[in-house]
């Protein structure tokens, strides 16, 4: 119940392990088709160019700003938490130039300051933001964020990767011009890959770069002829393919439990803990109307040792939860409730966990009232 | 029995499939530094620098040269086969200059074009030649190119992804300072990994750069904060956590067999499927001397359909041999015999399947023959 990786379900790590064929196997070909209309299902999206990068989300983040930022070009970046910070240092290994929008830590990124930022810079080519910080738990409001962009003439970079499959996001109606994820979070699948979408008008600033892509790895331009829709397959690098027998079975759970059942379920189970935390005097670091279902930062308690507290958590109970990043560390657990690791014997595993380790530090806390309180959201939802 | 991924031992996806647990768990933390030894003996290198990318060989081959070129750098590409053109790719994408040598496709680097080269080019600050040309079968002579580059005070970038673990290389008696290589070929691991090394000269000028690593996935002045020999493991991406597992049991399998045995294993078996295709008549691409045991190409008889003999294979015996690629498309089969795959059964499926498939073609050939010639040098070997 950490930031991620999230557990893993079952019949998630039995594809996995199934028989490793070629990457160029007609039948693993076909499973790249529907690989790709299950990510398009995920994104709410009809983006051709939508296909997993072989390899982490932060690959995914650089692949959406090696291909779409050149030298020189001028990119709003929305820094709200570790994860912003990172597109900041993107933009500048890509020789863009950085306007930086600040928000504090545990904030979502504010829509007023992003307009003023594209009003100040009509030479802007792109606004970047994170939806979900998944080192704060901060959800920002992507659609309004869009919105400004598209009326300044930007194109959008979102991290979604934490997102994904937890929250509502629609990728074509909300305007995305350029999406990553992460297989890791609230799909549930293994750690390693990135699903990205880009748009038309993303793959035609693409096409009419001045410069190459300076990753040869990542270039869309490339990529684009492996997982290009039917006809021939050329020969770019070598997939992942137990890594994307993974991910498609993580999707067709997706598609069988139905999107908007995967966001209600979040949903649920986020008030359900988030009652508990609150019987147990646990406050968090996001405002109520900010909060990620699927993320939740809590403040440590005044005078308690909270990487002594994650030790004991993890030796006494197998329960893992984060720890805070950057300007939250040592300040702050980070529990995740994602994909399959989102469900009511986990709420309860750490709620007594978490309420039982903090009364043998000397917190005055009652265990017991906090599952209760918990089971009480979920058995009248 | 293509040219990779080849056959996963059931060991290792059932290491696959095991429960994922956080990157940053002590109990993984722990498993990482065995990785990392194991990397050290299957590359032979004591390099405080030896870690997996996580991601595919030629993201493994892009963290070298990104992190050795600087723009403006001159790099000796040696060019006999796709990878050395993918090698010049890159270098070209760092904004390095690229000083080819060319050798024929099917032909090892040669070592006098090389001495050439670099008497030519005293300002030369990088020589990169691929050990193990994927695309051709041809093996090239690493040792003494390196002592060339060594003599002429440039780094070496070595591509070692189908040699690692089946044909003889030892980076530290070498000299080589920067080598990658991948899972999924003679390690018999799943794809998606590349094990990378790079020697003290090599680390001192990724640490001296004057302009920053231009891709922060790969930057390994990041990667290394993660990997670092014990202390803090800082956060840098999530880790493909199933995949380690994975490689780790592959090494582990290596370390078992021992490298010099695995070896000799992929030497014997390479001489009985040689013998056995002899008496199909079918000729090799590569000249003896300069053959990959591993990786066996070898042309398409006069009058063949090359493609629909592949299409029989697999749809008749669920055996898959490789095309040929770039120069050699439709023209050659290149045949794997890699880490687990490299075994008698293996051996004897290829020569009864490909010469049923070629007289039932109309080749005048004699499948039984090809088989008992290779049982002959395997029961003599």
């Amino acid at each position: 119940m950490g930031p991620g990786p999230s557990d893993v379900h079952p019949r998630i790590t039995e594809a996995l392990a199934r028989p490793t064929i070629g990457h160029l196997d007609p039948a693993f070909v076909g499973m790249m088709d529907e690989l790709k209309s299950l990510i398009q299902y995920a994104f709410q999206t009809q983006n051709r160019l939508t296909l997993p990068v072989s390899a982490p989300g932060s690959a995914g983040m650089e692949a959406c700003f090696a291909n779409l930022v050149e030298a020189g070009d001028k990119v709003i970046v929305c820094r709200n938490g570790v994860f912003g910070g990172r597109m900041q240092a993107n933009v500048e290994r890509c020789g863009g130039e950085v306007v930086a929008v600040d928000d504090p830590w545990g904030r979502a990124v504010d829509p007023a300051k992003v307009k003023a930022a594209l009003e100040a810079n009509p030479d802007a080519k792109i606004l970047a933001f994170v939806h979900a910080e998944t080192s704060t738990g901060a959800q920002s409001d992507a659609e309004a964020l869009c919105k400004l962009a598209q009326e300044h003439n930007c194109l959008t970079i979102v991290d979604t990767v934490t997102s994904l499959g937890g929250t509502p996001l629609k990728i074509d109606e909300w305007g995305i011009d350029a999406v990553y994820s992460g297989s890791q979070k609230c799909l549930s699948c293994v750690p390693g890959l990135s699903p990205v979408s880009f748009s038309e008008k993303a793959v035609e600033k693409i096409s009419n770069r001045k410069s190459p892509v300076q990753s040869w790895f990542l270039d869309m331009n490339l990529v684009m002829g492996y997982w290009g829709q039917g006809g021939k397959r050329a020969y770019h690098h070598t997939a992942p393919v137990n890594a994307l027998y993974a991910l498609h079975e993580s999707l067709v759970m997706l598609q069988d439990e139905g999107l908007e059942n995967a966001w209600q379920r979040h949903g649920d189970n986020h008030n359900a803990l988030a009652a508990g935390l609150a019987v147990l005097g646990l406050d968090f670091v996001v405002p109520k109307e900010e909060r990620l279902p699927q993320l939740n930062a809590v403040k440590v308690p005044e005078g308690i040792d909270e990487a002594e507290v994650r030790r004991r958590l993890l030796q006494d109970y197998q329960l893992e939860v984060g720890a805070g990043l950057g300007d939250l560390a040592g300040k702050v657990w980070r529990i995740g409730l994602m994909g399959y690791a989102s469900r009511r014997d986990n709420i309860l595993l750490c709620l007594s966990a978490l309420g039982n380790t903090l009364k043998q530090m000397g917190c005055d806390v009652d265990p017991a009232a906090a599952t209760a309180a918990a089971c009480e959201v979920l058995d009248n939802k």
